[in-house]
């Protein structure tokens, strides 16, 4: 079959590699109709993360059950399936306490298994990673582009949300215009914030966060970005969904939120956010810092259904659809901030 | 009047200095008849933190106001009153959500006015810093000595385990004997906890926790304790109190709290903790971190009615009394580890 291999910086291909196979009773084998490219994944494309050349590619799949292991039993062939980013085998203490994310078998795509952006990949802990899309999803096309975001980055912005406190009337400021920047404004929107104010830096972005949301939006940046926030908010916003993962964006996730308040940090932390955080202002501030990698298959019962009956749709945050033969092409195109976020699509 | 003054490191002396008087009319002249030492005035006394000579220095007192300014209103010449280590003006915002140590007019005794320790102090907005101490407690020395480390140290313990978000049936992991520790000991044992497990490297202090109510101690250094006390609580705690502030035991913090867990932090960070904080690992743990300058002149609503039914009593975290001329030796006895924390008595 085919798939995308990382060979190098700006150097991602689509190989033929050997078809995936049951490798443990508890694997099924899922051919995949779409998958994603993801923020992310532009760590390893542009070198800032090591990654192994020759790696598979991608961790946002959706698919159908083509074959499952001896042991599978939640999920049959013909099962149109989604999967989060991280795989859990659903019978841990932290699958049970809804952080998946923590589980004590689990991981994640390309270090368990196979990348998922290709033909099929074989999936682990079947049972406690794939969900079952619901039959009156199947064949409605917008639907399915409305639940694929569960996979990853609509789970990751509610996420931030719900680190970051969010109530019915809260006043929630959102840092970063990026898919899951755009996913924080939908889920705060959806939590019942009264204000969201979007930072970002791109003024298409910033026009789908007002669309998905935010009553106000700032296109400014550093020193500037804070003051005008500062004031726009008299002195910081009890709610701080930080969605980048930088070091300044962390920074000003700091300055922004009000005493007494919350960040809530689900951007990876890369560059020289992984050696610290500003630790004394944090203290001053008797802030909240919470967050962590999603746990986006505990959110998809919480999320689905609004997305089945329509009140909640992140699909907008894809303005780019390839195939796989299109999935270099979607890189540089994400690493070019030409586009959002791409959709592959079988 | 006569006042404890820093000269240098290692160098507190007893002088004559002005009488203090009322500059603004929101002050208070308070005659102190207790203060005491605290853990974080040997930062300054080792000479691991700036602090200008010829400055004074304390910030718990309880005495008996002598004096006030034609604007206060709610405390009046003769009463008995404690204050916090954090002035507040009892009006902002902050000081009504209580958070008064992020009082926008706030700030700390050496900073805003002079030190405690000494025969007397002003206080500065009277009104929104001072407590009364209730009348049935007037003239009971015991009680006295138990309701005065409301001032600090049992409303830190109190936030560390707030933050940790210790309920009922919790198992809290205490790290540091100091007197916070000590009170964090307390707190939870208040709060519910039903496992407290303290950390200290103080064969005497860990027996005082025992009697706070741990109902385990762990006396160990390093990788052992952390290997020690994730064996004991099968992968970590959900609940831990981070009661020193350097960097070593933030990171034992780290290490030591359960994913999806909580770290609640009140040591004011020094040394290499200024510097960061070991994000990946708690990003990758989804814990939640979350401390600062207790707020303790709100948290005395909550306290004293527990210390004035018998049913709290800190004074024990107090091991050595000292007059005002014995406060040299004082500082000496918490340096040399010889005394656990001292109360300075008129």
């Amino acid at each position: 079959m085919r798939a995308a291999v990382f060979h190098g910086a700006h150097d991602i291909r689509i190989d033929e590699v050997p078809d995936p196979r049951i490798e443990k009773p508890t694997d099924a084998i899922v051919r995949i109709t779409r998958t994603a490219i993801c923020g992310s994944d532009l760590w390893f494309y542009r070198g800032q993360q090591d990654y192994a050349p020759g790696s598979r590619t991608g961790h946002e799949p959706m698919g159908v059950v083509e074959e499952v292991g001896p042991e599978v039993r939640h999920v049959r062939p013909g099962d149109l399936v989604l999967a989060p980013f991280a795989i859990s085998d659903g019978t841990c203490e932290f699958c049970h306490n809804d952080l998946p994310t923590a589980c004590t078998h689990g991981g994640f795509w390309a270090g368990m298994t196979d990348g998922a952006q290709g033909e099929a990949v074989r999936a682990p802990f079947a049972d406690g990673t794939l969900v079952r899309v619901p039959e009156r999803a199947h064949g409605n096309d917008a639907l399915l582009d409305a639940l694929f975001p569960l996979t990853d980055v609509m789970g990751t912005g509610h996420h931030a949300a719900v680190c970051a406190g969010v109530v019915p009337g809260s006043t929630a400021l959102v840092i970063g215009d990026g898919a899951v920047g755009l996913c924080g404004v939908l889920a705060a929107r959806r939590l019942g914030a009264e204000r969201i104010i979007a930072l970002g830096h791109h003024a298409d972005r910033l026009e789908k966060a007002r669309a998905f949301g935010a009553t106000d939006v700032v296109d400014s940046h550093g020193d500037e970005a804070v003051e005008t926030l500062l004031e726009m908010t008299r002195g910081g916003a009890r709610h701080v969904l930080e969605c980048v993962g930088s070091a300044s964006s962390m920074q000003q996730a700091i300055q922004l939120v009000r005493p007494g308040g919350a960040i809530g940090y689900v951007g990876v932390p890369h560059g020289p956010a992984e050696e610290g955080l500003d630790i004394m202002s944090l203290f001053f501030k008797n802030a909240t810092f919470r967050g962590g990698p999603a746990p986006v298959r505990a959110y998809m019962k919480t999320l689905m259904p609004d997305v089945l009956d329509g009140t909640l749709d992140p699909s907008p945050v894809f303005d780019m659809t390839v195939d796989l033969d299109g999935v270099p092409e979607g890189y540089a195109a994400m690493h070019d901030r030409k586009a959002l976020k791409v959709l592959v699509k079988a």
